[in-house]
């Protein structure tokens, strides 16, 4: 069984989901989203996302983080915002010692609603009846225990394959 | 007398810079770059932006950290880029319980070399007049400098005017 983190950062909200599984399992442990007050300054800011992302490690115990890719933003100005914010995520994972793990949007469609091209309802809906959560998700955190379960099945295939004379 | 640690941030390189001073001397103290691995993994970067310029805070101990506001690049992926290095950079300031203060390239210009529009190569001869430095300086450490000129004269200035009496 392995726990990863799933984190989705944005400017204003940054969704986070902790899941466990080994690719046959999953288990719902956790999640949530960071607010941040956007009238406060940007160095507080990035500190919010960064302490907040420390501390659910710290409580429950990962041992992956994964994020998605990014290449694509609305602009200029809120490529640079959603860097920010997920340079603070990344360096939360990294700083607290865990590995740190990129997917495409098209691989975590894929791994969660078995569609690359699947609207993003249909992932949320999809996470929702995998981990078995009732009642509304926030759509960062849902996206965030998405690439989450995506990490964990990809995780465990590659494991599946190395494992001698296992198929 | 106030330490500032000026940073410019990049996907590449990173310049930094530390200048002391009061609004009438100013005194040049360090820079530096550091040099991003092309090949290594985004948040193993990450983590080199953000442990040497906290091992420079460490070193030589500014009370405030000035980084020049950003708000173009030359597309999105640099954007994103770009942001992810400036939350690093930024972050290592917080963590270190610097006062974080962002200025415009314009201000930055003015301050350094009397004139908004100075070419970029204007800013640089300053900067090493302003602070006798000998020798080229990287690009990015001399911006890195520039910034934190800007930051000693804005913060100076500032302070004059809350002195009672004080013109």
């Amino acid at each position: 069984m392995i726990r990863t983190i799933g984190v989705d950062p944005g400017s204003r909200y940054t969704g986070y989901g902790i899941v466990e599984g080994d690719g046959f399992r999953l288990k719902y442990i956790h999640h949530g989203t960071v607010k941040l007050p956007p009238a406060r300054p940007l160095s507080e800011r990035l500190q919010i996302i960064f302490e907040q992302i420390k501390a659910s490690i710290l409580e429950y115990s990962p041992q992956f983080m994964a994020v998605e890719e990014v290449f694509f933003a609305k602009n200029v100005k809120s490529a640079l915002s959603l860097g920010q914010a997920r340079g603070a995520v990344i360096l939360a994972g990294v700083s607290s010692g865990l590995s740190i793990h990129e997917y495409s949007a098209l691989r975590i469609k894929q791994s969660v609603a078995g569609y690359g091209r699947a609207a993003k309802e249909q992932v949320a809906g999809m996470v929702q009846r995998l981990l078995s959560i009732e009642g509304e998700i926030e759509p960062n955190a849902a996206d965030a225990l998405a690439v989450a379960v995506c990490h964990i099945s990809t995780h465990s295939s590659n494991l599946r394959w190395k494992i001698p004379g296992g198929s």
